[in-house]
């Protein structure tokens, strides 16, 4: 039994490492929308649909599409993720949940079974908004929510979308085919690596997503009065680096106190700095997350005040601004629980937790009911060639794949 | 009686003014250490010196040295300043020393006066230490605390100390030859720009200098674990930029708690940082400066402990450590009398305050008993071309100095 559990897990892993040597740059894993390593991985990912027992194709905006048909003319199961990656990337973050539910399929092939409702494994192109400055183009694509100007933006090379489209063998005037429509897709259920750290530190191999925050990122400006590090008194400066620093802890005050929000100062410019020069000007960013935009929201104007009063009583000027804002994303209430009794019934606890980074089910949530199924991370290290996850969660995110997917006619 | 008072303002804003013509570079003042503005304001000094009845030569360091014989062979009464500037500086800083003391000769000279003493006047040929990695080179050489190596460092050119003074006409081989003896200097007066706010934040028009602050510079290093800012909860964070932000905090607090005691955060350098990213590493400098050095290193002390004490709670790792120091100056007690005296007695209230910047002040004070004094600064700006001092302050520095002399021959 041991024996059987674990090929499962090794299987994935080999599955992953083969995937992960489709690469643009040699030595490391990177491969972005629409290069010549994303064209041999989803040709590569094709194969592997069709050899699990699906039918596969490639669709005009480079995702791939297998389906596996089910006994009765219903809406389809979908389930899927990215294979796009960031730069030096690791193998495990969009790749686990399409080959995760690659082995599935095949599982289920193997054994002759099929389900009333077909399942559908997708994919997606372009999840990382790495190469073109897009947004889930690919998975917004397949829920029909994108517009013909977004296949017109320009990588760093000067190369559009619709071009590198075209040169990949796809088509940027036929987006509107692949738009599924509601009632097309009965839900969909996205397995990923968690990429943080909360199920390593609660001990769980899974987790269950609630929601995918919702995010705004913001600048600050303040302005102080540069001086002489060596001739102006305490009492007659007006720091702003001292000031930005009161307003990072304010930041991260607001944070700590309330449940699940997560605020980052990520950036601090304090170019103009010298060791012997009062600072000026400091330029800062807030990136704030929370599943609940009200408490979001909520939470941003208390920085606003809090970094007022800072700014009004050491007599600098504070400027903020929001420069990009999306909402939460409730995951669907009768998934969440399917998944707890399958994980239960495996002998897990069920844990539930947010995602604070953005996915394809952001976009596949405007159409269907939609889950999310996180893999512990190990040190919580994602977006990185050390991003790692263990054989034996591997395995058992396998099992509750399968299960979920076995329990599905019954359940929904 | 206001005619002749503000006569003295004037005539010193003039020859600030000519003095300030005399540039590197056009359309700002840029007159660096041995450079060709400094060979023509040299001349032009000594020129000056020379119609305000001094002798006046250009030593083999690039000092420009005047001399007002005295009545008796007594050692002299020095006065000086600078004529070297850093890059697109105001008029003020080093050139207002130097020709309010000529204006003080030249008046003495008029009325046909003479002391007793000699008196000296210097205009220093590096205090910026802006075109050579040198500290207080020519003051040095006067007060025979240089060593031979020290001409031997190069500017951004290739050019050494060695081979400037060459081309200037001066003769690095010949340095000993400008240093005094103990006893040949009776006590060294320098006028300077205050480069502060103090006393216009006092109302006062001149101060007097007890002490040049010693000083260190230190680096900080903050270490924590770079991460997701969407997925690593609060409570798990080891964030370097928020530990920093709590460190530079720390830093000012222990500033105000101590008179006299400035500490500055000058330079944080967050430079792998993103707005979604979790800062790893974090680096900041530390300029702490205070009249008494047993002070400054009990504040240094106590900086190391909070910061340590903060890296341990937020679990970061923190490494700091001193990469210049140099140690407090006291003037002078009874030449800091006398100048009270005399500021008393033109119905001045005689305000002290320490130097928060270096001066040439420190090398003479190793030789001779020295004093400064200080003219109020326009909002404290300085090193820029709005470096400002009013025409009645002018007046009255001359005056103060003026003073200063003609009691030289009883006070001392």
């Amino acid at each position: 039994m041991m024996t059987c559990q674990n090929s499962r897990g090794d299987a994935l892993l080999e599955a992953l490492d083969a995937l992960a040597q489709i690469s643009d740059e040699p030595g490391c894993l990177t491969r972005l929308y629409l290069s010549p390593a994303h064209q041999r991985a989803a040709r590569h990912v094709k194969s592997l649909m069709r050899a699990a027992g699906m039918q596969a194709e490639i669709d005009t905006v480079g995702n791939v599409v297998g389906r596996y048909s089910g006994s009765r003319d219903l809406p389809c199961l979908m389930l899927g993720s990215h294979i796009d990656t960031v730069r030096d990337a690791g193998k495990f973050d969009g790749s686990l949940g399409v080959l995760a539910a690659i082995a599935v399929v095949r599982e289920l092939a193997a054994a002759k079974e099929r389900l009333h409702h077909p399942i559908e494994i997708v994919a997606f192109g372009e999840e990382e908004g790495v190469r073109f400055p897009t947004n889930l183009l690919t998975s917004r694509s397949l829920a029909g929510r994108v517009r013909a100007d977004e296949f017109e933006v320009r990588d760093e090379n000067g190369i559009s979308v619709r071009e590198a489209l075209a040169q990949f063998g796809g088509d940027a005037d036929a987006f509107g085919l692949v738009a599924r429509k509601h009632g097309d897709i009965a839900a969909y259920v996205e397995l990923h690596i968690e990429q943080g750290p909360v199920l390593e530190a609660e001990g769980r191999a899974l987790g269950i997503v609630t929601a995918i925050n919702g995010a705004a990122r913001l600048h600050v400006d303040v302005t102080g009065v540069a001086g002489h590090s060596g001739t102006v008194p305490m009492r007659l400066r007006q720091d702003a680096l001292a000031a930005a620093a009161e307003m990072v802890l304010a930041v991260e005050r607001e944070a700590k106190s309330q449940p699940d929000l997560v605020a980052t100062v990520g950036v601090l410019d304090n170019n103009s700095g010298a060791v012997n020069v009062i600072s000026g000007h400091v330029r800062f960013t807030i990136d704030i997350r929370h599943p609940d935009d009200a408490v979001r929201k909520a939470s941003m104007r208390r920085i606003e005040t809090a970094l007022s009063s800072i700014a009004e009583r050491r007599r600098v000027r504070q400027k903020m601004w929001v420069f990009s804002e999306s909402r939460a994303t409730a995951m669907d209430r009768r998934l969440i629980g399917e998944l707890e009794k399958v994980l239960l019934g495996l002998g897990q606890s069920p844990q539930r937790l947010n995602s604070g980074a953005g996915h394809d089910a952001m976009a596949l949530a405007t159409l269907c009911p939609t889950a999310m199924l996180f893999v512990r991370c190990r040190g919580g290290i994602s977006h990185n060639p050390l991003e790692l996850i263990s054989r034996e969660d591997a395995e058992l995110a396998v099992r509750v794949l399968l299960e979920t997917v076995r329990r599905f006619d019954d359940a929904l």
